[in-house]
C-alpha cells in the first residue's frame, strides 16, 4: 500500500494579514507514504531533491522529522500507532524561502497516511493538525484547499476557514533569492508589543483586503497590501526589499509588493501584464543590490492537495 | 433657503473591527441648516430635546460647535466662508452612550449644508469632512451610507469605505444604560501598546467577520465578534459587560456581544428571536447589578442619511 500526493507552494501574510492570510501557488512537492514490507523495517524517510532546493542531509530522518510526527498525530487521532512506514519526498518548493515548504510536506504526509488508512479524519481535521505541527494555518489551508484562504486557529486548536474566489487577472510575482532565511531568525526580530495605533492599521486594511478581493476591486487592493506589523521589522533582513517598495509605489498594475510568509521571497502582486511592464527595472534594481534570484510569475493555483 | 436631513445612529468597532467597523441603527437625529435672513445676524445653534437625552447646556454654540466646525470645512472646502447660519439639532440619539451621535450631527450638518450650497462636494468629501472632524470613519460611513460599512482613513485624509449587505436575520439589541461615558475617558483606559499577539488575534477575527457577513454564515460569525484590543481594557468601565458575556456564551441564536464604540452601550447580535429567549435572563442580570438602562431591538438601517 502506498499513496503519492502533491501539495502546492503558498505564500502567507499578504502584508496585513499576519498568520491569517495565504494564498496556493502552481509549484508542488511530493509526498509519497507507504506502510514497509517487512514488520519492524521501521521508519524510513528519503528525500528527492532533483533541483537540489536545499540541504538534504540536515532533515532528520527519524521520529523527529515534522511529516513523521504529523502522521503520527493522525494515527493517533484515529487510535493506532505508526510502526513501519516510509515517506518518500519529492521537493520542487525551496526552502525556508517563505513559500510553505514546511506546510506543504506536513500536508502531504498527513493526506497521503489518510488515504493508506481509508480516509478516516476528513479535511478540517487534517487542516487542524496540519496547523497544530506547523503552529499556525495560514500556509496549511490555501496548501490543502488551493486559492486564496483566511483562517484562524482557536483556542481549542480546532481551525475555522473560508476560500474566497481571487479575481483570474490578479498575478503573482514571486522574487525567490538564492539565499535562506530561517522562519525563527525572521520571528526573532518582531517585537513583543506593537503600538495599538499600528495593530489598528492592520485591522483595517486586512479587512479592506478581504472586502476587495470580495469585490475583485484592484483599486481597493492598491490601498490595501500594506503592513505595520511584521514587514518594518523583517525589512532590514530581506534585501531589496524596501527599494522595491519604493519603486513600484503608484506603478500603474501593480496592486503591492510584500513579504512572502516571513521571507526572504517578496510578492508581488500585478493585474493583467501590469509586471511584465516594471520587470526589467525590478531586475535591475536587484541586480544593483547583488541579489541573485528567480522571478517567476504565476496564476493562483486553485485545487490544493491532490492524490496523484 | 432651510434644509433638513435625518440621521441614523451607528454602532462601531463591533468587537475586533476597532475604528473600522460600523452599523446604522433605525434612531434619528435631524439637522436642519438654513441662512439667516438678516445678514450679520451670525451663528444661531439651536437644540431641540424632547427625550432629554442630554445636557443641551454643555453643547457649544459658538463656532466651537463641532457641527458649525463641519459646515465651516465644507464651505472652505468650495471657497466660501459661512457667515450667518442657523443649525437646529433635534436629537433622538442618546449622547455618549457609544451610538454614534456626534457622527451623527456632525454629518447631519454638512449633508444640510451641501444641499444648501447646491451640492458641490459628492458623498466621498462628506465622508472625508466627517471623518476629520470625528477623527476616524468608522461610524461616519455607516451614518452617511447606512447598512454595515468597512471604512479606512488614508495618510492624506482621504476615506476608503465598503458597505456590505447584512442578513436579514442578524438582529441588533442594544442595551443603552442610564449613565453616560466620556469618549475621551473610554479612550484614556487603552494602553499605548498592545501585544503581537493580541493585535494577530484581532486581525484574524476582524477579517473572519468580514468574510462571515459576506458568506451570512451566523455559525462563523459567532467565533469573530471577540476582541483583545480595547474591550479588556474598557469592560471596567461597563457595568455588565463582562456578566453578560459570560452569561451569552454558547447560546443558541446568540452572535456575540460586544461593546458599541466606546461604551457604555452593549451591543447583542442575535439571530432571528435569539434574543426574545434570554430577555428576562439579560434583565435580571442587569438589576442584579443595578444597572438602569433601555433595551431595544433594531433591524438594521440600510438607507443612511436622507434629506427629509
Amino acid at each position: 500500500m502506498k499513496v503519492s500526493v502533491k501539495v502546492p507552494a503558498t505564500t502567507a501574510n499578504l502584508g496585513p494579514g499576519f498568520d491569517c492570510l495565504g494564498l496556493a501557488l502552481p509549484l508542488y512537492n511530493e509526498i509519497t507514504v507507504e506502510e514497509q514490507v517487512m514488520p519492524g523495517s521501521g521508519i524510513e524517510i528519503n528525500i528527492i531533491d532533483d533541483n537540489e532546493t536545499f540541504d538534504t542531509l540536515s532533515i532528520p530522518k527519524d521520529e523527529n522529522n515534522i511529516v513523521y510526527k504529523a502522521i503520527e498525530l493522525l494515527y493517533n487521532f484515529v487510535g493506532q500507532s505508526v510502526s513501519d512506514i516510509k515517506i518518500t519526498i519529492k521537493t520542487n518548493i525551496p526552502v525556508t524561502r517563505g513559500l510553505g515548504s514546511s506546510a506543504s510536506v506536513i500536508v502531504g504526509g498527513l493526506v497521503a497516511a489518510n488515504e493508506l488508512l481509508g480516509k478516516p479524519a476528513d479535511k478540517a481535521v487534517i487542516l487542524s493538525i496540519a496547523s497544530e505541527v506547523e503552529g499556525h494555518p495560514d500556509n496549511v489551508a490555501p496548501a490543502i484547499f488551493g486559492g486564496f484562504c483566511i483562517s484562524s486557529m482557536e483556542n481549542d486548536g480546532s481551525v475555522s476557514y473560508s476560500k474566497i474566489p481571487w479575481p483570474s487577472d490578479w498575478k503573482l510575482n514571486v522574487i525567490i533569492p538564492d539565499y535562506e532565511l530561517d522562519t525563527k531568525i525572521a520571528r526573532s526580530v518582531l517585537p513583543v508589543n506593537i503600538s495599538i495605533k499600528d495593530a489598528a492599521f492592520n485591522i483595517r486594511k486586512c479587512a479592506m483586503l478581504v472586502d476587495a478581493v470580495y469585490r475583485q476591486d484592484s483599486e481597493s487592493m492598491k490601498k490595501c497590501l500594506k503592513d505595520k506589523l511584521h514587514q518594518p521589522y523583517r525589512e532590514q533582513l530581506i534585501k531589496g526589499f524596501k527599494e522595491l517598495n519604493e519603486f513600484l509605489e503608484n506603478k500603474d498594475d501593480i496592486l503591492g509588493c510584500v513579504i512572502s510568509g516571513a521571507g526572504p521571497t517578496i510578492l508581488i502582486i500585478s493585474k493583467d501584464d501590469g509586471f511584465e511592464k516594471v520587470q526589467n527595472d525590478v531586475k535591475t534594481i536587484l541586480s544593483d543590490l547583488n541579489v541573485n534570484c528567480d522571478i517567476r510569475t504565476f496564476n493562483i493555483e486553485n485545487e490544493g492537495t491532490k492524490v496523484i
